[in-house]
C-alpha cells in the first residue's frame, strides 16, 4: 500500500468534504416564496421521476452486462463494472439533486444583485464538479488499492491479467451509464424544448417559460437531466477512462518504476482536486462589475496555475530522473513528463478560448449567423453549418500540436499524462457547466413566479453566460476524448502484444482500412439516429401539448392549470424508448467488426480491423462532435444576439430565421454532438475487453 | 508500340467519332421559333462569356504551375500537365457547348412527345459523356505511346523516373482544371439560383423561370457551367487519374509482365467505350411508357453487361494465367482480375441504386423530409441533415465490401482494376448527368418562350428525372474517388520505396496520426469556405436583381427588359474571385504538412505525415461529400414532392419549409459536396509529385 495512493485518496476525500460542506451551505440559503417553491418542486419531482425510471432501465441492461463480464472476464472485472456504474450513476444523481435545489435559491439571491446570485449558482455547479471528480478519483484509486490488497499483487506495476481487466471494467461501467445518461437526457431535454417552443411559443404565442405552457416544467427538467446529470456522467466517465488508460500504459511501459508510474496520474488528479477546491474561492464579482464570464474563468485559471505548481514536487518525488519506455531506446526526463502535464492544462485553456470565440456573440462567427438571418432561415442555416465546420479546424490543430509536443517530451506516456492533466480539471470545468442549467432554471422560476424585472435582469445575464460555458464544456469533453482515445489505442495495441500478437496497423493494409472506414461511419450513423430519436420524442410532446390546450381550454386564460406531470411522464417514456437503439450501436459495431472480420478472413484480421475502427471513430467522431456542439451554441447565441435588439430584434424576420437556426442546432448541440463522446470511448473499451476473446 | 495501345486509341477514336456524328445529328434538329432561339442564345452567350473568363483565370494559374513543374520535375511532366489541362478544359467546353444547343432542341422536340424530347436530351448528354471519356483515354494512351517513342523506353513496364512523373503531370493538369471548373461553376450556379429564387421568386413573387426575373438567364447559365462543364471536367479528371494510378501500379508490381499490366487498364477503358457507344442506342420510350429513369438506366445496364462480356477475351489475351505482385508471394489468377473488374461494374450499379433510394421521392427518406416540413423549416432541415448522414452508411459499406473482395481476388492491383472498370463507365454516367441541365434548361425555355402546357408537361417530367440522375452521378464520382484515392496511396508508397524510403504508415505513429487529423480537417474547412463563397457571390446577385427592379421599374409589367447580361457578368466576376481561396487549399495543405513536418521533426516525418494526410482526407472527404450530395438531392426532391400536391402542395406552410430546406441543400449538393472530389485527388497527386522533393 503506497503513500501515493493514500495521498490520492485523501485528496478525493477533501473534494467530497468540500462538496458535503457546500451542500449544507447551499441548502441553508433562502428559498423564496411559496410560488417559487411550488415551481421548483415541480421541477424536482419531474427530474427525480425521470432519473428513477432511467436508472431502472439502465439497471436491467447493466445487470446483464455485469453477468456477461463476470462470466467471460472474471469476477474482478464484474465488480469493477458495478463500481464504475454505481459511481457514475451517483455522480449524475448528485449533480441533478443539487442543481434542482440551487435553481430557486439562485433566483431568490438575485434579489440581492448579480454577485450574490452568481455565488449561489457557481457554488451549486462546484458541488457537482468536485463531487464528480472526487468520486472518480476515489473509485479508481480505491479499487486499485483494494485489488492490490485482495490479489496480493507484488510485481512492479502489479496490473496484469484479471487486475488489468478489473480496472477496464470500472471504466466500462462508467461509460455505459454515461451513454445512457447522455442520450436519454439529451433526447428528453431537446424534445421538451421543441415541444415547449413549437407549440407553446409559436402556436399559442406564449413567452418563454410562461407557466401556462404545459411543456414548461418538462423543459426545465430537461436542463437538469441533459446538461447536468448527462454531462456529469460523461465527464465522470472520461476522467475514469483517462486515469485507467494512463495507469495501464504506465504499468506496461515502465519496467521497474511501474508502480510509481501507475500512481503518478492518480496523484496528479489528487493535486488538481486540491487546486480546484481552492480555486472556487476566487470567483467573485465586485459591485459594478458585470463580467460574469471573466469571473467564472478565474476559477479555471487559478486551478490550472496552482495545479501546475503542485505538479512540480509531485513529479520530482514520484518519477525517476530519466527513463525510457519499454521497447524503445529513447531516453526521456521527468521534466518532460511535467511538460506534458503542462500541455494538458494549456490545451484546456486554449479549447475554452476557441470555443468561446465560435459561440459567443462578441465575435464574428455568431454575429455572421445573426447577420445572415436577415435574408431568411436558409441563409441562417447555411451560415451556421459553415461556422460549425470551421469551428473544428483550430481545436483539431491544437490537438495535433499537443500530440506532437507531448510525444516529443515523453513519448506515448507523455500523451497519456497530457490527457490526464487535461481531465484533472474536470472538477472546475464541470462546475462551469453545471452553472448553466441552474441559471437557466433560475430564469425560468423568476418568470413563472413573477419575480419582477430587476430579478429577471440578473437571472437573464447569468443565463446568457451559461450558454457559453455549456458549449465550452462540450468542446473540452470531446477534445479530451480525442486525446484519451489515442491513449486507449496504445493500450489496445499493448494488450494485444501481451497476448503474443504484436500487430502493425498499417494504413495500406486493406483490413485496417476497412476497419477505419467502418469506424468512421459510426459517428455519422449514430448522430443521424439520435436526431431521429429527438424528432420522434418531440412529436410525442407536441401532440401532448396540443391535446392539453384542446381538452383544457382554460389553460390559456389562466383558469385551469396545465398537467405538467403528465407531459413529463409521457416524455420520460418516449426518451427512454428512443435511446435504446442508438446506445446499442457502440456496443454492437466493435463486436460485429472484430468477430465478423475474424470469421471472414481469419488470422489477425479481427484485431487489425478493430484497431482501424478505433482510429476511424476518433477521426470522424472528433469532427462530428466538435462541429455539432460549436455550431449549436453559435446558432443559439445568434438568436440571443438578435433578441438583444440587433437586426430588428424580437419579432423581426431575422428573429424568426434565427429561431429556426436555433431549433436546428438544438439536437446538434445537446443530443447528438455530446453523445458522440461516450460513443468513442465505449467503442475503445469494448475493443480492449475483446482482446482476450479474439 | 504495342497492339494493346493501338486498340485503346482506336476505341477512343470511335467514341470521338460517335460524338462528332451525334453533334451533326443534334444540330440538324429543329430549333423552334424566334423567341426560343432568343432565350437560348442569351444562355449560350452567358455560358461562353463565363467559360472564357474562367479559362483566362485558369490559364494564368496553370502557366505558373506548368513552369514550376517543368523546373522541378522536368519537361515531360510540364508537357503532361499541359495536355491534361487542355483536354480537361476541352472536355468542359464541348460539354457545355453541346448542352446549350441541346436545350432548345429538346424543348422543340417536346412538341412531338416524351420519347422525341428524351432522345434529343439524352443524345446531347451522350455526346458530352463519350467525348469526355474518349478524350481521357486518348490523352493517357496517346501520351504514354508518345513517351515510349520519345524516351525510347524499352524496359518492361517502361515507366520510371521522368516518364512516371510525366503521366502524373497529365493527371494533375486534369485535376487542376477540374477543381477550378467545379468550384467556379458550383459557386456561379448556386449564387444565381439563390439570386433568382430569393429576390425574383420570393420578393417579387415571380414563377420559376419567369423571363421578367433578371437572374433567370444566369440561373440557366449556371446549370451548364456547374452541372455540365464542372462535372465533365471532374469525371475527366477522375478517369485520367484512375488510369494513370492503375498503370503506375501495374508497372511497379508486375515484373516481366509489366508492359501488359500497364496496357490492360487502357484496353478495359477502350472496350467499355465501345460498349457505351452501343448502349446509347437502347434508350427508348415506347408510346405510353413514362418510366424515363428506367429507360435511361437501360443504357447503363447494357453498357455494363456488354463491357463485362468483352472484358473476358481481353483479360485472357493480356494477362498471364497466374502471377504474383512484387514483394509478395501470394499467387493470383487472371480470372481474379476479371472478377475485380466485375466488382467495379457492380459497385457502379449499387451506388446508383442506393443514391436513387435516398434522393427519389418514391422512397421514405425524401418523403420523410417532406412530412417533417409540416412542422416548419427547422424540422425539415433536421430531417434532411439526418438523411444526409444516413445516406453515407450503405455506400461506405459497399466500398468496404468492394475493397475486401478486390483485394482478395487480386491484391492492390485488383483494387486498382475495380476502380478502373468502375470509371470506365464514365461515358454513360456522364451522359445521364449532362441530360440533367439540358432538360432543366428545356423547361426554362418552354416557360420563357410560352410554349404552352403540353410542352411544359413533357419538359417537367424530363426535368424531375434529371434531379435524380444528377445526384446519382455525384454519388458515383465520389465513391469512385474513394477507391482511386486508395490506389493513389499505394502509388505514393511505392514511389517512396522507389526513392529508397520503405516506410510503414502505422496508426500509432504520432506523425502519421497528426497527418491523418490534418488531412481529415481539409474537407471540413474546404466545404465551409465554399459555402461562404456561395453566400458572398449570392449577395452580389441579390443586390443586382434588387437594383434592376428598383432602377428599371418597367421590368415587372413587361414594358422594360431586364439586363440579363449584366447579371451574368457581375456573377462571373464574383464567382471567379470567390473560388481562389478554396481552390488553393488542396495545393497548400500537402505542401505545408509535408515540408512543415519534415522541417519540424526531420527523418521521414514529412513523408509519413503526408501519407497519414492522404488517408485522413479520403476518410472525412468521403463522408462529407456523400452526405452533402445525397442530402441536397433529397431536400430538392422533397420540395418537388410537396409541389406535386402532397402535404398541402404549393403555397402551404410545408412548402415554404421545404423551400428553405432546398435552399440549404443547394450549396451542399452543387457547390461544396461535389468539389470535395477533386480536392481529394489533388491532394493525392500533389503528394505524389512531392515524393522526389522530400
Amino acid at each position: 500500500m503506497s503513500l501515493s495512493l493514500v495521498f490520492a485518496l485523501l485528496c478525493a476525500l477533501v473534494a467530497l468534504g468540500y462538496g458535503v460542506f457546500s451542500i449544507h451551505w447551499l441548502l441553508a440559503q433562502p428559498q423564496g416564496d411559496e410560488r417559487m417553491r411550488e415551481v421548483a418542486s415541480a421541477i424536482q419531482e419531474g427530474a427525480s421521476a425521470y432519473l428513477n425510471r432511467q436508472s431502472l432501465a439502465i439497471a436491467a441492461v447493466g445487470s446483464l452486462m455485469m453477468a456477461a463480464l463476470t462470466h467471460w472476464l472474471g469476477l474482478e472485472t464484474g465488480i469493477g463494472f458495478l463500481i464504475g456504474a454505481l459511481l457514475s450513476g451517483t455522480a449524475g444523481y448528485i449533480g441533478m439533486s443539487v442543481s434542482v435545489r440551487a435553481n430557486l435559491r439562485t433566483a431568490e439571491a438575485a434579489r440581492n444583485g448579480l454577485d450574490a446570485a452568481m455565488q449561489v449558482a457557481f457554488r451549486g455547479g462546484a458541488i457537482t464538479g468536485l463531487l464528480v471528480a472526487g468520486l472518480a478519483l476515489l473509485g479508481v484509486a480505491g479499487y486499485y488499492l483494494a485489488l492490490q490488497l485482495a490479489l496480493q499483487l507484488t510485481a512492479p506495476g502489479g496490473v496484469e491479467g484479471q487486475a488489468l481487466y478489473a480496472l477496464v471494467g470500472l471504466a466500462f461501467g462508467g461509460s455505459l451509464i454515461s451513454i445512457f445518461a447522455r442520450l436519454g437526457g439529451g433526447i428528453f431535454t431537446k424534445a421538451a424544448d421543441i415541444g415547449a417552443d413549437s407549440v407553446g411559443q409559436l402556436e399559442a404565442e406564449l413567452a418563454e417559460d410562461d407557466p401556462r405552457n404545459p411543456a414548461v416544467i418538462a423543459d426545465n427538467v430537461g436542463d437538469h437531466v441533459g446538461d447536468c446529470a448527462g454531462m456529469a456522467a460523461d465527464l465522470f466517465e472520461t476522467y475514469v477512462v483517462t486515469l485507467v488508460a494512463t495507469m495501464l500504459l504506465g504499468g506496461l511501459l515502465f519496467g521497474d518504476d511501474a508502480a510509481d508510474a501507475m500512481a503518478y496520474p492518480l496523484v496528479l488528479g489528487g493535486t488538481s482536486l486540491l487546486a480546484s477546491v481552492v480555486s472556487t474561492f476566487f470567483v467573485k464579482l465586485e459591485p459594478g462589475d458585470t463580467q460574469i464570464l471573466a469571473a467564472l474563468s478565474k476559477a479555471l485559471t487559478v486551478a490550472g496555475v496552482l495545479a501546475f505548481v503542485l505538479f512540480v514536487p509531485v513529479t520530482w518525488m514520484l518519477l525517476p530522473a530519466s527513463f525510457s519506455l519499454a521497447g524503445s531506446d529513447v531516453v526521456f526526463s521527468r521534466w518532460g513528463v511535467l511538460g506534458a502535464a503542462g500541455i494538458g492544462l494549456v490545451l484546456t485553456g486554449l479549447i475554452l478560448v476557441i470555443t468561446e470565440y465560435y459561440t459567443s456573440a462578441d465575435f464574428w462567427p455568431v454575429r455572421g449567423i445573426a447577420k445572415a438571418s436577415r435574408s431568411g432561415p436558409a441563409t441562417n442555416v447555411i451560415a451556421g453549418l459553415s461556422v460549425s465546420m470551421k469551428a473544428t479546424v483550430a481545436p483539431v490543430l491544437m490537438i495535433c500540436a499537443a500530440i506532437w509536443a507531448a510525444y516529443a517530451l515523453a513519448g506515448i506516456y507523455g500523451l497519456a499524462i497530457a490527457a490526464t492533466s487535461m481531465l484533472s480539471m474536470t472538477g472546475v470545468v464541470l462546475a462551469l457547466d453545471a452553472y448553466g442549467p441552474i441559471t437557466d432554471n433560475a430564469s425560468g422560476i423568476a418568470e413563472m413566479a413573477d419575480m419582477g424585472e430587476p430579478v429577471r435582469a440578473v437571472t437573464d445575464s447569468l443565463e446568457a453566460v451559461g450558454n457559453i460555458t455549456k458549449a465550452v464544456t462540450k468542446g473540452y469533453a470531446i477534445s479530451s476524448a480525442g486525446l484519451v482515445a489515442l491513449v486507449l489505442f496504445a493500450d489496445y495495441r499493448h494488450a494485444l502484444a501481451a497476448q503474443g500478437k504484436t500487430l502493425s496497423f498499417e494504413l495500406d493494409n486493406p483490413v485496417v482500412l476497412i476497419g477505419l472506414l467502418v469506424g468512421a461511419l459510426v459517428p455519422y450513423l449514430f448522430s443521424a439516429l439520435v436526431m431521429d430519436a429527438v424528432g420522434s420524442a418531440a412529436r410525442v410532446m407536441v401532440e401532448e401539448v396540443r391535446r392539453q390546450f384542446r381538452e383544457l381550454p382554460g389553460i390559456l386564460d389562466g383558469s385551469q392549470r396545465p398537467d405538467y406531470s403528465r407531459a413529463v411522464d409521457l416524455l420520460t417514456k418516449a426518451a427512454l424508448k428512443e435511446m435504446i437503439i442508438p446506445s446499442l450501436l457502440p456496443l454492437a459495431v466493435p463486436l460485429a467488426v472484430g468477430f465478423g472480420m475474424q470469421w471472414l478472413m481469419g488470422g489477425d484480421a479481427g484485431a487489425l480491423a478493430l484497431g482501424g475502427m478505433l482510429i476511424g471513430t476518433i477521426v470522424t467522431g472528433l469532427f462530428v462532435a466538435l462541429s455539432m456542439t460549436a455550431g449549436g451554441g453559435a446558432w443559439d447565441n445568434a438568436k440571443k444576439y438578435i433578441e438583444a435588439g440587433h437586426f430588428g430584434g424580437i419579432g423581426s424576420e431575422a428573429h424568426k430565421a434565427a429561431v429556426t437556426g436555433d431549433a436546428v442546432g438544438d439536437p446538434y448541440k445537446d443530443a447528438a454532438g455530446p453523445a458522440v463522446n461516450p460513443v468513442i470511448k465505449i467503442i475503445n473499451i469494448v475493443a480492449l475487453l475483446m482482446v482476450p476473446l479474439l
